[in-house]
């Protein structure tokens, strides 16, 4: 049953006014389409990776239908406390476990996850623990779906794992920029782009660190289903206003990332969007 | 053990430019408390009103000793999808089984909580349920805990249940913007406060909608711990630029909520902190 527009927010067709672009045919068709989500959790993965896109999803599911599935190597409570691992070289593994915690449940494993149209890999400490014990079985699971993908979607170092399993070659791409000199390592001929907010290159988006996602997310749905109407309308009911260039990117600068835009501005001047 | 700063985060400590404040002795003796945080979980919260704040306490507690209590009428997973309700006084409930949810663990029902230092009530569909029910659950939790509590905090429509509970007697508070009208029928001698990003009085912190509770999260730890150092290395390194005015509400513009200041700026201008 379709959520009435009118009942969930009062003032929804009635004060927004939003700068005038019209949805394209693709756009309207995808309105009706019900996307099928994924969204991969290992331990160690950045609560807000998940759920800084998952919140303007789920908001936006009250209008256009969607299904989601949180895939993990098990199902039930997946925590994000990274197990130990190396965070230097030749240093023994450092123990986390008096880092504070929430555990999201996972619905299904890699083996059961349904068909899937759009795929969002998290970053986090886990990351690394993976690479560590060359587990690549979220790479795998990567390789398996990417044909049938529509989107696939990275926030922060998320993007080690989409670079591992090498569907960024000559592709550009993005990561968080604190651990910046660690993600590069990985991937063949991946076009790694130092300031960014995030990238879009095809079907695959990538990220800044963790805050970034949200920006990524409202640009991503802005291209999917046009921003007029529900997309702008969300982003105003959980008051998120969201940073639109994906230029923007002053934690590279904070950050020293190698090949930052020292020129760019640091400052980003925002507000509800359609406003 | 704790976590070494420097293998964290490598450029903690050589990068940032932070603003020349010193913490003051009760700042300092703060860093090393071990706080006790609550968050209250219900069938249709807000995901993003508790990850938010939660991802920046998260990060802090690598530094900070912190512990972590999910708080809901039972244990275990606790969806963020809200049970059928009454969106309209007069109306059939409205079904939300098409939205997306995700699962948060809760750890402790409200008999089994802790000692807590710290409660935040975060807000979502799921408020309203309550209401309409006459659940009083989270209100007599409240009560209850209030006097031995340092803070008191709420994101979005979670100032509903610190209405309820009486304690915001005399007290400015705030809440999302798109439920404004829903939300000021609650509690007596409130000073609800249409424009506010947040609010603080006494030991009790509220915010608007949703993303907003990440921008009172960073004031509030600011308070408690002083933001140099570890407060906003965390916020530049989840790369979020906070909003850092109590006053700037655009939202209530927005949304029309009667008495909203419209001659305030829409815009905000942020940057990452320190820089």
């Amino acid at each position: 049953m379709r959520f009435s527009s009118i009942t969930l927010l009062p003032l929804l067709l009635t004060t927004t006014l939003t700068t005038a672009t019209t949805p394209s045919k693709s756009q309207l068709a995808n309105r009706s389409k019900k996307f099928s989500l994924g969204i991969v959790l290992f331990p160690g993965f950045e609560p807000l990776d998940v759920i800084g896109p998952f919140e303007i999803l789920q908001s936006v599911s009250a209008y256009y239908p969607l299904s989601i599935s949180f895939i993990a190597s098990q199902t039930g409570p997946i925590t994000s406390r990274s197990p130990p691992h190396v965070m230097v070289p030749g240093q023994p593994p450092v123990n986390l476990d008096h880092l504070i915690a929430v555990s999201l449940h996972a619905t299904h494993t890699f083996a059961t996850a349904p068909p899937l149209d759009i795929l969002l890999i998290p970053g986090g400490m886990g990351n690394m623990v993976l690479v560590e014990n060359n587990d690549t079985t979220i790479e795998s699971f990567i390789q398996s779906r990417y044909k049938s993908l529509t989107h696939l979607l990275s926030v922060c170092t998320g993007s080690v794992s989409l670079a591992r399993s090498g569907v960024l070659k000559n592709k550009r791409a993005t990561t968080n920029k604190s651990f910046w000199n660690w993600v590069v390592q990985f991937g063949e001929g991946v076009k790694w782009v130092p300031s960014a907010r995030w990238t879009h290159d095809g079907k695959i988006w990538t990220s800044s660190g963790v805050a970034a996602g949200m920006d990524m997310t409202y640009a991503f749905l802005s291209k999917v289903y046009g921003k007029e109407g529900v997309v702008d309308n969300v982003l105003n009911a959980i008051e998120y206003a969201p940073h639109t260039d994906p230029k923007w990117d002053p934690f590279s600068v904070v950050w020293d990332v190698p090949g930052a835009d020292t020129k760019g501005s640091l400052k980003s001047c925002v507000k509800p969007v359609g406003f």
